[in-house]
């Protein structure tokens, strides 16, 4: 089984950066849904494609893989939607972290998962051949057509399970949502302040760029991991004004502490 | 009044980094001190320099910038036992972006603050050029003593007094400190499943670098911002054998959703 076309089911974030590299690399997209039928055309404008709002005119294509792009509530809804153009020669993916791949098999003869593990933002370019694409697929014979796209697409292709990607996908929230939820915070703070948050720029990548080959515990800096008492308190004076804030910083500070088995000055 | 040589007082992360750069820059550093004489004899190599462990034993020098880079706790100590060497001709700086300026007034007559905004490890290297070096002083002439030093060190040095610098520190342990703690979150989860953390670091990479340019909440992704509300569900569950990190994950959850006014599925 060779996969020589793609359709993109979702027009979104990881659609567009998906879709642009397969195009990129010379693989046929065939076309792309979207229920919202303005970003399907716009995406479609992008990869010289057709574009349509309406799952029953979903193309009926052999050696085409469906990739269903959609939020992850959406899948089961959506399978369900495409369960007409099941076929032998036609290979079914979703690419979420967290939803399993058996989702796709009450539908589906063929079927896996194709996960991209980055945040994928539309308005902003990334080279793909450095995101790692997380595979799944319980038939060899697909995950073996999986794989053949897939590493046109990046260097860092690895085989996961359900139950790894589920792990991996809970990790990856930590390390970029909730991170970059702080640097939002960050940002807030000193806009009710009139700083600018150019100050903080220079200090957000060197906080990634310590993690590139160190290890993160090691890297641990600041008032919790050096038990700066007063400042802690001050901060913490400081952040009434956000109680939110306030607790997100008890709550960091005690647990940076506990991970650090810290209990008193050295 | 020109600064002609530097004391270190303080053997630490950001000790050796500042004394390595004014080292580098052709300035001299006369003297480390510390309460491990060994930290102090290992830094005072690095900058061929002597190196005490004794505050009575700190060089009385004019023209002599006496920098306390010492935890926020130790610093208004430190400055007591640093109160001989008070003289016309020198400076007392801290380093700290929590703690006032106006703690050394009490000592001596011409201080100032010092504060590099960065996140430094003493094995790390980093280039202090790009470091923004925030400087503060109520005399004019020893804010200018301190800024033609400081230019010497970085490209980016800005004059913020004792509140602004006070709400950008707040600032950075949310963008830093606490980023960093959730990166060793996400390391945690994936040693546990016996998944390596090299999966992860291409997309802490990228949550930085987004942000060189771009604004946070703009670059906001995941299932919060998406309203999946099975993944977050199933996510939590996961999260039972980390009570800690299940607390921090609901909060951050809920918190993505408030900043972004977020009800239900668009």
């Amino acid at each position: 089984m060779q996969l020589k076309q793609v359709i993109l089911i979702g027009a979104g974030n990881v659609a567009w950066h998906l879709g642009r590299r397969l195009h990129e690399q010379g693989i046929r997209i065939a076309q792309v849904y979207s229920r919202q039928l303005d970003h399907a055309e716009a995406l479609g404008r992008q990869l010289a494609c057709p574009a349509t709002d309406q799952t029953g005119q979903i193309l009926p294509l052999d050696h085409c893989l469906y990739l269903l792009i959609v939020s992850d509530d959406a899948i089961i809804e959506m399978a369900t939607q495409l369960a007409f153009l099941e076929g032998p020669q036609r290979v079914f993916a979703h690419t979420s972290g967290a939803v399993p791949g058996s989702v796709l098999v009450k539908h589906f003869s063929r079927s896996g998962v194709f996960y991209p593990l980055q945040t994928l933002s539309k308005d902003r370019s990334i080279d793909l051949a450095n995101v790692p694409i997380c595979l799944h697929a319980d038939d060899p014979e697909i995950y073996q057509a999986l794989y053949e796209l897939a590493v046109r697409l990046s260097d860092h292709v690895f085989q996961i399970d359900d139950q790894a990607r589920k792990v991996l996908h809970v990790a990856a929230v930590f390390v970029n949502n909730f991170s970059n939820y702080l640097f939002a915070v960050g940002k807030q703070i000193l806009d009710d302040n009139g700083l600018s948050f150019d100050l903080l720029r220079p200090l957000i990548g060197e906080t990634a760029a310590k993690i590139t080959d160190r290890d993160p515990e090691a890297m641990q800096t600041g008032p919790a991991i050096r038990n700066d008492q007063q400042t802690i308190i001050a901060h913490l004076r400081f952040l009434q004004q956000y109680p939110e804030y306030q607790n997100l910083y008890r709550m960091i500070t005690h647990a940076i502490r506990e991970m650090h088995h810290q209990k008193e000055l050295p």
